[in-house]
């Protein structure tokens, strides 16, 4: 039998998917189970979005543009102008999701065996597309104690080498919610430009933005215009996580001709996700002055909850839509495949993604956990008492010495 | 400025869609650009398609699973078994289009410096493909004078090196037509199974056979279970290209798991296109009865009248909806250009891809071209009649010493 790739074998399991299959085993043996592990919103997609499919007027679902339709990319560049963002729409380039523009970016922007900096815990799956790209990942390490509050911004520093050639963010962050300061921002641009690297920002979460805090895009750093690609995505600012429609943006004129090369090769975007994503742009702003509220009750509901559990840790993030755990067990990992397996509450059980995949430092994350608040509240509320008696009953329960301390971290 | 990655240097433009900036300045100064370069059919997407679309009835454009929609995944197998091709949903991955079953097959199987052997003239992409995953193509080449057919099979024999691990064929070929025999495929077999290889069969024109040709699977080759890799897709087959949803298929369970793997990383395909997609799986056979038909007069109308202009020699393809024609021209690189470019008659210019792009070997196809034929027949017709008052016109017009044979290869 031919053997499967290096690669393929060193490829990680998402942590978020990879319990899917202990999921779907639950749910047909009748238990509810509730999807905390993923940022699948049950946030309604805008109506305009989803009038545009039902009132598709065509016969032929024909290709697109390599770079997604003109009229989709003119309206993203009116939607980053309107955010005070100063982009054309041959800056912008559709990709198959955001996925999609994070891969296009690595294989353009770096070699095998080239060293990206990125902070940790970050994207998990930042894991697997550096792996397919051959790329190497040095994370500069934030701690739950501290709520995953960035080290002063001089530590992107020390970690570079000859090798290094990036620097990855996702701001607002997933999993911890961090959300950069514009003073971090400048500083991380000195950097870059000194050492001619590229700067990578994953930002879309950036209508996502609570507590009175404002985002501030690297696309507004001058001087930053050769080295600056952001990755956006329609997936969260429009619940519209299926229609598989990203961007990847550079004013790098070098990188976006190249990566039209690579999207050449899959010759284009879905059709009918960009004519969902075009009509999006016309949502009204009411849409997420609803969402955004809505979002702050679930977080603040979800995050006092877990912190009301008795050895139970969680910061409350500033932006995007998760919140990072330390739970009181010998193995996050284990704990979030026994909820699913052998343990129900009112009927109902929960699942979560283990943080150690958010690492790429090994051993990392071992008792944490990434819970999405992408649920309405009653839902939230179930979760919350199935794990508050999950952790009564979990076998590897563990006695942690004494509650760290989550304090504000940005 | 820091620079873009070497695979970004070395990677392809697509011979398919890099004159498309010719072809939008064409259109702009108002000449009618006839698109011969590209398999988009004008073939209606069957209604059922169209009508589940526009019927949405949800609320959250959701993810589906990494690997497809179940009951879409159920309802490719039973495509599969209606066509006598014995395959579970479990050995079904739901992809982004074909070309994502490729890259997911290739990084999946192959390493960096592999090599595996594929007949040219191939599908263009591959070569990026190919280029992505690091894997080295090593092209058994096949003649326009032989009408593209293949060489004796045991010419693979002699290609295979301690490096060699794949086998790449595409049944019926794009561009060439090439429909294998069952003789051939057995033969195959034995080549694959000797040297444990894997091979790979892109089979997303599996309707598309004429003038009697019955299409045989190679997951139809007993004793190949654990070799075999089909890429398939929906976009030929419902004329649906924009829907993007292909799939990988193998009954190597290693194969299918570490694939998903590189799929949960990117998360779903595109949930509108499966809604698509699912419903075509419901298309009446009388439909594809009609296109068959349809394309057989036009792939008579456009060979036959290629083959009526002087110099010009285009073989009869077999299946797919392609055709490989040899032009009396310098370059058929700087030809298809400068037809764009410099070049109209009744306000007409034709759009075709250069065949060089799809030969792995240097210098090869210098003077072919790849036509599709998938526009309605005036269309064709009135390509025929642009191409002959260009190739009058036209500077670098060379006379050719005779006119090669159009021998029927399969």
């Amino acid at each position: 039998m031919p053997y499967i790739s290096k690669k393929g074998f060193a490829m990680p399991e998402s942590p978020i998917r990879k319990l899917v299959p202990f999921a779907e085993k639950a749910i047909a043996a009748g238990k509810e189970v509730i999807h905390l592990n993923i940022g699948q919103p049950d946030i309604k997609t805008p109506e305009v979005a989803l009038e545009a499919i039902r009132n598709l007027n065509r016969d032929v679902i024909e290709y697109s543009h390599s770079a997604g339709y003109e009229s989709y990319r003119r309206g993203l560049a009116e939607y980053y102008q309107k955010n005070s963002i100063d982009i054309t729409f041959e800056d912008i380039l559709v990709t198959n999701g955001g996925s999609e523009a994070i891969i296009f970016a690595m294989m353009t922007c770096f070699n095998p065996e080239d060293e990206v900096i990125v902070p940790e815990p970050f994207y998990a799956n930042y894991n697997g597309f550096a792996l397919e790209a051959g790329v190497v990942l040095r994370p500069i390490t934030t701690y739950l104690k501290d709520s995953y509050a960035l080290p002063p911004i001089e530590k992107f520093r020390e970690l570079i080498t000859a090798r290094t050639r990036g620097i990855i963010i996702c701001n607002p962050g997933n999993p911890t919610g961090y959300l950069y300061t514009k003073n971090e921002l400048e500083t991380l641009k000195q950097i870059v430009v000194e050492n001619d690297l590229f700067l990578f920002a994953d930002e879309v979460y950036r209508e996502f933005c609570y507590d009175g805090r404002e985002h501030f895009s690297i696309l507004n750093l001058e001087g930053l215009e050769r080295h600056a690609v952001v990755v956006d995505s329609v997936s969260k600012r429009y619940s519209m996580c299926g229609a598989r429609v990203g961007a990847m943006i550079s004013r790098n004129r070098n990188v976006m001709n190249t990566a039209l090369k690579f999207a050449q090769a899959r010759l284009s975007p879905p059709t009918l996700g960009q004519i969902a994503g075009e009509a999006a742009l016309k949502t009204p702003d009411s849409y997420f002055t609803d969402v955004i509220e809505e979002y702050l009750e679930r977080r603040d509901l979800l995050v006092d909850g877990l912190n009301s559990i008795s050895g139970v840790t969680c910061p409350k993030p500033g932006g995007a839509f998760y919140a990072m755990a330390e739970l009181p067990v010998d193995s996050a990992e284990i704990f979030c495949q026994w909820i699913l397996e052998s343990f129900e509450h009112k009927g109902a059980t929960v699942m979560m993604a283990p943080a150690a995949g958010f690492y790429a430092t090994p051993g990392l994350g071992a008792r944490e956990v990434r819970l999405a608040y992408v649920l309405e509240q009653s839902k939230l509320l179930l979760a919350i008492e199935v794990l508050k008696a999950a952790l009564i009953a979990y076998p590897g329960k563990i006695e942690l010495s004494e509650k760290v301390s989550t304090a504000h971290g940005s």
